[in-house]
């Protein structure tokens, strides 16, 4: 059986990014920002990623409408048909049923990959070889997530606990999932690393599309119901009623970690080394990117005197820094953002303080 | 005595104060610059202090030439023939000279109060005070500098050792000026503090035109040539020639402190408060203006998370600011300088660095 013929890879693009602010704005989130320097964004890279194994045609994105004429540009070759632009987010659950009604209007078979697009993926061929073997896997009924091997006691991300092993698949091992676990404080992270038998939740899942469906059936059956509406209205003159009627309703954000993960009884993990970093914030920008000959990140034009592991980010000015250590800075045409990099998660401190202070057009 | 009627300020505003980059530039440096933030130049700030002593007639200023049409706006008050321009830097000597020799023409009696235009001073009535002290004592013969009582044991400036007080003054006490010092290391300048007889050279001086003339004569016989050949052509078809001829082979940029005050005999001092800060840096700045209410210096729109200490100029871009103590921020069209206070100095490593690399745009 041709594994990647009923392959939908359905990357979910419609996030804000706000701890990369002030580049990550509301106009242009994170996953359509080239933050590597290649020229590539992040939705790009993402797309990029698939093209050894599919076809364009059988690559979907899942934004917010207000997106999709960016995803539009930014991927002149995907047919516009496989942009799917959510009127407003409610959650993931609901965004990766959203494509998966989608998918089984086209292809009874279709097995789904949902990936992320504002992940670093280092390792490529890696994640196309599992996306294989979890196609393979997903035939027998299994809802597959993909696991990061930890580096390190991260208190930022989810973990899931591993079980036996269940199988070999295009060279990869597959292992039952005992429980999604979610973030831990530091010392709980520890054990898990010790224990190891943990991966990171990188947020990546692959399922048949009738398996998802029959998930949410049983475990957000609002949900269910609005999709099963809204899959009989699409294409047709009754759509936007539809959306009105059932998606908006929709209750709270809901991850699909929360809403069908934690609950399904078969659920498998490949555990996999992908080179995968989430580039959640700048100081992880500072960890991941290649660095010039000081020991710098330099995506501007960068004049200094004794500074090193500096992540400097301008689009035109000159930015001279003088005895600066693990710092990042961040300009934009509005904006001048300076931070210890120790202190990157604050970024969320200073959105906060715009939003009290009315000053929205920072953020915009 | 009207001993006003024949005072001259005299402020020498041709300096180039590179410490202070990206804000001081080539085309506008520190003194044409509101560091300040109350709306008037460090130039228009020594102007306005003298408008209490004498009418704008009085007042001149001495500059490059490329920066006379600059001094014509900030100060429109000023008469334009006030405004004398020094086609090449030749230092303070070779300044004061070319101002002397202006107001000996116009008045016989002149007294020259040189003053400058990029150091802060509170107590302009304590400055008018002693101007007009040291305007009574110069009628003796004496050279007069005006010496700020240290607070701490500062390495950056020159020192005036005191002896023997030699009269009360419009209620100011003079002294005999024994040497002067230069800049010290810090075991010497700590000594200077505890002996408790020296003061900070501010770089003022008051004299009678022609003593300081016949000092020029005696110490500095080819400036006093070039001094008297120009004086003779000032006004005429030839003063274009004359300079040629006599200003610009001028050599090296001779101090009016060490070309005529450490080697003439009748100097006195005015152990002078007038909360003068030379404001030489960035850091200097922090130290001296105004803090908000977070401890921050702040001009420009700056919205902070845990940050004090820090100085924060911007025009018109929002700087944010994380978890940053002592730290200084500058931010201009074309150029973000980011640095801790304590390395303020260094800022001539970068301008360095810039004339190394051909990047003099920045500096313009």
């Amino acid at each position: 059986m041709n594994l990647t013929k009923h392959l939908y890879p359905t990357i979910l693009a419609g996030g804000v990014g706000s701890r990369l602010w002030p580049r990550s704005r509301k106009s242009a989130p994170k996953q359509f920002l080239d933050l590597t320097g290649n020229g590539r964004s992040m939705l790009q890279e993402a797309y990029d990623r698939m093209l050894p194994l599919v076809p364009p045609d059988q690559i979907y994105v899942i934004t917010n409408r207000e997106y999709v004429e960016t995803v539009r540009q930014q991927l002149p070759d995907l047919p516009e048909t496989n942009i799917v632009g959510e009127p407003a987010a409610r959650g993931s659950a609901a965004a990766i049923g959203l494509g998966a009604i989608h998918l089984q209007k086209r292809d009874a078979d279709a097995v789904m990959a949902v990936l992320t697009a504002d992940h670093l993926i280092r390792k490529p061929e890696t994640l196309r070889q599992a996306l294989v073997g979890a196609a393979e896997l997903a035939q027998s009924g299994e809802l597959i997530t993909l696991g990061i091997e930890p580096s390190y006691p991260e208190t930022g991300y989810g973990y899931i606990e591993m079980g036996e092993p269940i199988g070999v698949f295009n060279g990869l091992e597959a292992r039952r999932v005992r429980r999604f676990r979610e973030k831990p404080d530091l010392t709980t992270a520890q054990s898990f690393l010790e224990a190891g038998n943990y991966v990171w939740n990188s947020g990546m899942f692959i399922w048949r599309v009738d398996v998802i469906m029959a998930q949410f059936r049983q475990f957000m059956p609002q949900l269910y119901t609005a999709l099963v509406a809204l899959q009989n209205a699409l294409g047709t003159p009754e759509e936007a009623q539809a959306f009105d009627a059932y998606w908006m309703p929709l209750q709270g954000n809901t991850t699909i970690d929360y809403g069908v993960m934690e609950k399904a009884k078969r659920v498998a993990v490949f555990p996999v080394d992908l080179g995968w970093n989430d580039i959640g914030s700048w100081a992880a920008l500072l960890e991941v990117l290649p660095k010039d000959e000081d020991g710098n990140v330099v995506h501007a034009r960068h004049l200094h005197h004794e500074s090193n592991n500096v992540l400097v980010f301008s689009k035109d000015r000159l930015i001279a820094t003088i005895g600066l250590q693990d710092m990042i800075i961040v300009d934009t045409d509005d904006v001048v953002l300076v931070m210890p990099a120790d202190r990157a998660q604050d970024v969320k401190k200073i959105i906060q303080a715009l939003k009290e202070n009315q000053m929205h057009n920072y953020l915009e």
